[in-house]
């Protein structure tokens, strides 16, 4: 009998949970769900639900401790208290989360103890490395030289639930949308030079990348790519992109709130208890005695009036004398919160999720160009069974039950960039339509500019 | 006998010693210099230079025990540890820096022991207070209900050493007019609306100012002209503004290095120690196989090839091919490194202040509205008498004379607006052309938009 403990209950664990659950009983598994809160879920006799805090030492100790292997699916910041714990007593953790500082802290621990910490086991990150890393490794084995690593990831609304201008509806935490590209200047390497995109132009220097029958992206930089030359093995790699997708048309309508300071999020407005929305962009626009609102945003940031980015604002009931209902907010509360109504998923809605590598190599003996593209596209059931829950939860799910039957036998802390692990997890997760396809086509010059 | 002991030798004290060296043998007074550096400074009957770390709390506090009164001209991070002593020893103290929460916090103890803390009594602040409360008070003391505050102030060079495509050159810390406008939007009142501006519009949503002989100027909000509310005592009214002047056409090339990103301070650029001008400028444009740098930029943000702009950033040589020679450094700091070259004040050049009011204001009886104007310009005589200098020592040293001879005898802390110190101070600052010229006029509607 093997215990797993999971901590979360959210959204975001219902695959993750599902899939456990149904390799349960044959493995004798047995389940146990930990979150502050639980909504409704009852016990079975596969899954056990229990109320903590994870802040509470004691308790979370106390779980832990009868635990075989740890899950931890708690927004970020909580890692660091369960790695905590799993360190105390010597259990393996595995989460979906970056691999922070404060998580790499435990390293030595780890080692020391023989345990297997795999962090960044989700979606992104998680199966952008696993099956970026399918094709790098393999591309390097062949005696290949990599020339260009470019990797785009969206969470999207799917075709047939898409009913708005913005072709975009949430399904992850919406703060991050809307504060997305904040934080320092965006970084990547293009034919060996550095590049930085500045906050204010990041949303105009997107790359239109067309996906066939799934239609048609742009793609913005996404934060410093230069990380993922380490990550990856990627030294002396002559261009490398990191981006994220979204239907086209959607940065330069985004860019208007960027431009206006409208996504700031360091200070709280004055007198936003009794502003409408059209004061608040109102705020944001020099005073004019005469002409609206409308015309003073289109005038100062020269949009035409015909066009596509006057039909999305409309559409979001920006200029609408309706009040904002805050008490305290900053202007990207004041985003964030409007939007949560007009991109809220609806019970019947499917998200999807598009990854989409493309890497350029040559052959050193032929002197011939190659360009290899891997896709994936996974759409969601409903607001509840989401392509994003899928694909964050299910990887989770399959690495540990590749722990815990034995066939993976790693020590230490880990990314599932190593084929021992990646290997494996994309050969299972196929069966659950988490599926990449691969093309690849001898190729001219690079043209690609951004 | 009485001592005054002033904490920093630099620059900006020059005028600020030879006011109080002037008036010394008359009124028995001996003056101290204390720095952690001189320049050569000798001692003579009336001044005696030290050299003081500020941080020897030790030294500090003897210097202070001794003295009579203190003015502090050191950086303002410092003025915490002078006031801390002049606590100690109950001494009264001048600054000519901002009244911040640090400073703030001796309120109490200033108060209880009857003393007299006088801060933001330079140029801005300080003459920018002093001359806008003359006109406020008066304007209030008729029985004017006042409309609209906007003050600008610059400080610049004179026309007759103007000779470069900016029409600028430091007379300040350059570091500070690289970074100017950070660190939050600007905020301002216009006709009863809170207005935002953010960094990325700041230097675009500019008003042409002109002053007659003196030519024009353009000015850009300057932080959050909220807090004058308080400080001038106008709660309600309907337009506040403030201002930082150039001359037209600077703030629409500025704002070339602010779109591209290349004034952020907050991350160090790769590479720097082998980069170009011309390589740091391109780290900001996108990757072309053919199009030059200039040729990007320019396209990059819209920018014909015939424009002032073009001329400006060409005299700068950020385009040319020569080592930027600095080992770390952030975006910022390349900026800041290059202007000290370029905008540099040669030895003969001569500086120039420009502070200017508009006021406007309703007689409730007749029901007419006025427009009241208040202009100082002051020139520098080179590079070390400069205008910068004398309208930050001036104020303070004059502010000195009336305390020391019994003319102000105000207990507590406070900053210029009251009539009590500006009025004799701005009187005796006209005996040394620092000199407000006023204008008053019937106005129909204002029309001024930002």
């Amino acid at each position: 009998m093997k215990n797993i403990l999971i901590f979360g209950a959210g959204r975001s664990s219902r695959y993750l949970i599902d899939y456990l659950t149904e390799n349960a009983r044959k493995n004798k598994w047995k389940l146990r769900v930990a979150d502050l809160q639980l909504n409704g879920q009852s016990s079975s006799v596969e899954v056990e639900y229990s109320v903590l805090n994870v802040r509470d030492e004691f308790a979370r100790d106390d779980e832990v401790r009868h635990a075989d292997l740890v899950i931890s699916i708690l927004p970020a910041r909580f890692h660091k208290l369960v790695a905590q714990s799993c360190v105390k007593y010597s259990k393996n953790l595995l989460t979906a989360s970056y691999e922070t500082a404060e998580l790499k802290a435990y390293e030595p621990e780890v080692s020391e103890k023989g345990l297997f910490f795999l962090n960044e086991c989700g979606l992104d990150p998680g199966l952008d490395h696993m099956s970026a890393m399918k094709i790098i490794d393999q591309i390097k084995a062949d005696g290949n030289e990599l020339l260009s690593f470019e990797s785009f990831t969206g969470g999207l609304v799917a075709p047939e639930s898409d009913d708005n201008p913005w072709n975009y509806k949430f399904s992850w935490n919406p703060r991050n949308v809307v504060l997305a590209g904040q934080g320092g200047p965006a970084r990547f390497i293009q034919n060996g030079k550095i590049k930085y995109i500045p906050y204010n132009r990041l949303f105009r220097r997107t790359e239109l990348i067309d996906l066939g029958k799934f239609g048609r992206f742009e793609g913005y930089a996404n934060r410093d790519s230069l990380n993922y030359i380490e990550k990856y093995s990627l030294q002396g790699i002559p261009t490398i992109f990191r981006g994220t997708l979204r239907r086209p048309g959607f940065g330069k309508a985004w860019n208007v709130f960027v431009q206006l300071g409208a996504t700031d999020d360091s200070y709280f407005l004055e007198g936003i208890e009794n502003m409408t929305y059209r004061e608040f962009i109102n705020s944001y626009l020099p005073y004019h005695p005469t002409d609206s609102v409308e015309l003073k945003l289109f005038h100062y940031l020269n949009i035409p009036q015909d066009s596509e980015i006057v039909h999305k604002l409309k559409w979001l009931g920006i200029f609408e004398d309706q009040a904002i209902s805050l008490k305290k907010a900053t202007p990207a509360q004041v985003l964030e919160h409007l939007l949560k109504q007009k991109w809220q998923l609806q019970a019947a809605d499917k998200d999807m999720i598009v990854m989409w590598h493309k890497l350029e190599y040559r052959n050193p003996t032929t002197e011939k160009r190659y360009r290899k593209t891997s896709s994936l596209v996974v759409s969601g059931q409903n607001r509840e069974m989401t392509a994003m829950a899928k694909t964050v939860g299910l990887p989770l799910a399959v690495a540990a039950k590749l722990m815990l039957t034995d066939q993976l036998s790693l020590k230490g802390m880990y990314i599932p960039t190593s084929k021992e692990i990646y290997e494996p997890v994309l050969e299972e997760l196929e069966n659950y339509g988490i599926r990449f396809y691969e093309t690849e086509e001898v190729e001219k010059e690079s043209t690609v500019c951004y």
